[in-house]
């Protein structure tokens, strides 16, 4: 299998660099060859295979041939400009977002056999807010640009995907924590912040109620459903090539006890509320549930509870993160 | 008021054109100067206010730019390839549906004042086939690739509304009844077929039973449905800004009866069943009915019964078509 990760630098990118160099294979097929991308040189895990970095612009069509080489099997296609950058600068998510994935398309185009695509769209393309439980049909209204853009992606792939030019799983994945490194400008930031920084030792503020419930998943999980997306026969999905995984809806709240089960009444304590109105207008309006039938039917496996995502964070990035955040 | 059309020359275009010459104004306010736009110069009706006509690709920037100058107030975006040939050349239909609506954008935000922009998409953006109600919130799930590009267009415009770079309304047409000159490879090509040529006098066959149903409406409707958009206050739409008009659910038997009030027993014995398991097969998959509550709550206006379509087709089409075919 020739695989291919655009976006391989990232915080994604890099767990499933990882995953794969540890498999070796994926689906039950060696991996023979794997191509890392991104706009700086990735990362390689050590590997049994061979690996090629490659650094370019996922929107630049010459140098996406090159990463998308002949006999490629599978795509994993993760560069993406994220939500408060694509919000601030509406042609950079432009760029990247919409017209990044039809250069992939024109990349998967050139080659001899439809090789397997697996994009990550987003929960943010939905709206619905804290009462909303979306179905599997559920329609996509982005109120952000970021959305939209993931929305465009998803039917531009589904089409394509019809017309045989390439074989795309997209997977709405939804806030996946805890994500390592800093606190950011992230509107999400606070559901990583809240359990990431109080395990690192400091402190942090919380600027929504101990009832506000938000849909989750752990790196780790998102993973396994790249890797299930990557193997799966997409013949069930029909031209409908979207899919809400099975993840958590968590409440700021429970997090905060799996919190304070892993770390103590201290950690527990480094968290201080403190409300903030403009945070709270945006990320209010994020469905907190997804029924997930469809995906869950084809084998997406569910995402554990909190206390899981936490121990999943101690035990893969709590020293990294450590150590990254001592340096500077 | 300072008014484009894009796609002028076409169906819709050409009728949208003769009905502000005739008005002289929009949403109460006198039309001032018209662009027409279209791949050939298109033809120009009798105004009394300027009209300047322009040919050229909507997907390239520099042309676009002189067809939406400085103080454009509101734009008509019907330039298309329509559905048989966006399938036929994938590339095609996404530089003209896709980019050419990208340029669209790019054009708008040129403007001083974001613009009106009023976007003719489709109910071929829709599934659900023959059984189907679709609701006002019904997912989009394209099954050709001209549908997936007028949603993606949809989202596009939805986004850029939503940053105030233009303020879009988007109108999902129904299946256009009688569309005049010849029958063409469109599958839907018998439902204006079945009645316009027999109202030449000439022999035609119908694909599909007297049972299958269609949402339709008059080129007149759709007109009044355009300048409705292009004039009404945006704000209850919020950040939604696709609409599923209110059409008509007729059925083949239901026209053959407006047919042969309309036209006589004589017009109606022109049309011979003759089905087409290819056609079926494709056409099957629309839905032939929408809520369109939302649409109506706003104010657009209800289509009228089986009749009235062919009537207008008399009065409007009927001698055009005959002197066109006439001459061919
Ligand atoms: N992490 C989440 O909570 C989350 C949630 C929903 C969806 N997603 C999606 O999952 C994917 C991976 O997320 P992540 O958290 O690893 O994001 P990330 O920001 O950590 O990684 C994205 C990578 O894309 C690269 N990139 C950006 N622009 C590029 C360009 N022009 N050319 C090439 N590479 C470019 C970046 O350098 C970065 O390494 C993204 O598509 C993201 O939108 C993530
Ligand atoms: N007629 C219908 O039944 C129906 C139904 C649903 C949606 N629509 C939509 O309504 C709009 C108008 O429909 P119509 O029936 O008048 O279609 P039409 O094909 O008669 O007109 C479309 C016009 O767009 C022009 N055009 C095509 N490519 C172009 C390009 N690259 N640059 C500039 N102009 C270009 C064509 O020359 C043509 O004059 C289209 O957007 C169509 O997709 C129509």
């Amino acid at each position: 299998m020739r695989i291919t990760i655009l976006g391989a630098g990232g915080f994604l990118g890099r767990k499933l660099a990882a995953r794969l160099a540890r498999d070796g294979s994926l689906g039950g097929r060696p991996v023979t060859a794997l191509t890392l991308f991104d706009l700086n040189v990735p990362p390689a895990p050590d590997a049994a295979f061979p690996i090629h970095r490659i650094a370019g612009d996922v929107g630049d069509a010459a140098t996406l041939s090159r990463a998308i080489p002949a006999g490629t099997d599978v795509v994993f296609h993760l560069a993406a400009v994220v939500s408060a950058a694509a919000e601030a600068d509406f042609d950079l998510g432009m760029r990247v977002n919409l017209h990044g994935t039809l250069a992939l398309l024109d990349a998967c185009r050139k080659l001899e056999h439809a090789p397997r695509v697996v994009f990550t769209s987003s929960v943010a393309s939905f709206g619905g807010g804290q009462q909303a439980m979306v179905p599997d049909d559920g329609r996509q209204v982005p109120a952000n640009s970021y959305g939209a853009q993931k929305a465009m992606g998803e039917l531009l792939l589904q089409d394509a995907s019809r017309k045989g030019f390439l074989d795309a799983v997209s997977i709405r994945l939804p806030t996946v924590i805890v994500r390592p490194g800093r606190p950011n400008k992230a509107a999400s930031s606070f559901v990583s912040g809240i359990v990431r920084e109080p395990l690192l030792g400091l402190a942090t503020t919380c600027p929504v109620g101990p009832d506000f419930a938000v849909w989750v998943c752990s790196p780790r999980r998102a993973v396994d459903w790249f890797l299930h997306a990557a193997a799966m026969d997409t013949t069930p999905l029909g031209i409908d090539r979207g899919l809400n995984p099975p993840g958590l809806s968590v409440t700021v709240g429970e997090l905060l006890a799996a919190l304070e089960q892993v770390g103590g009444a201290e950690a527990r304590a480094l968290v201080r509320f403190e409300p903030d109105p403009a945070i709270e207008a945006i990320v209010a309006g994020w469905p907190a549930a997804f029924a997930a039938t469809r995906a869950r039917a084809l084998g997406f496996a569910q995402q554990e509870d909190a206390g899981a995502v936490l121990h999943a964070f101690l035990a893969d990035d709590l020293e990294a993160t450590r150590a990254e955040r001592a340096m500077t």
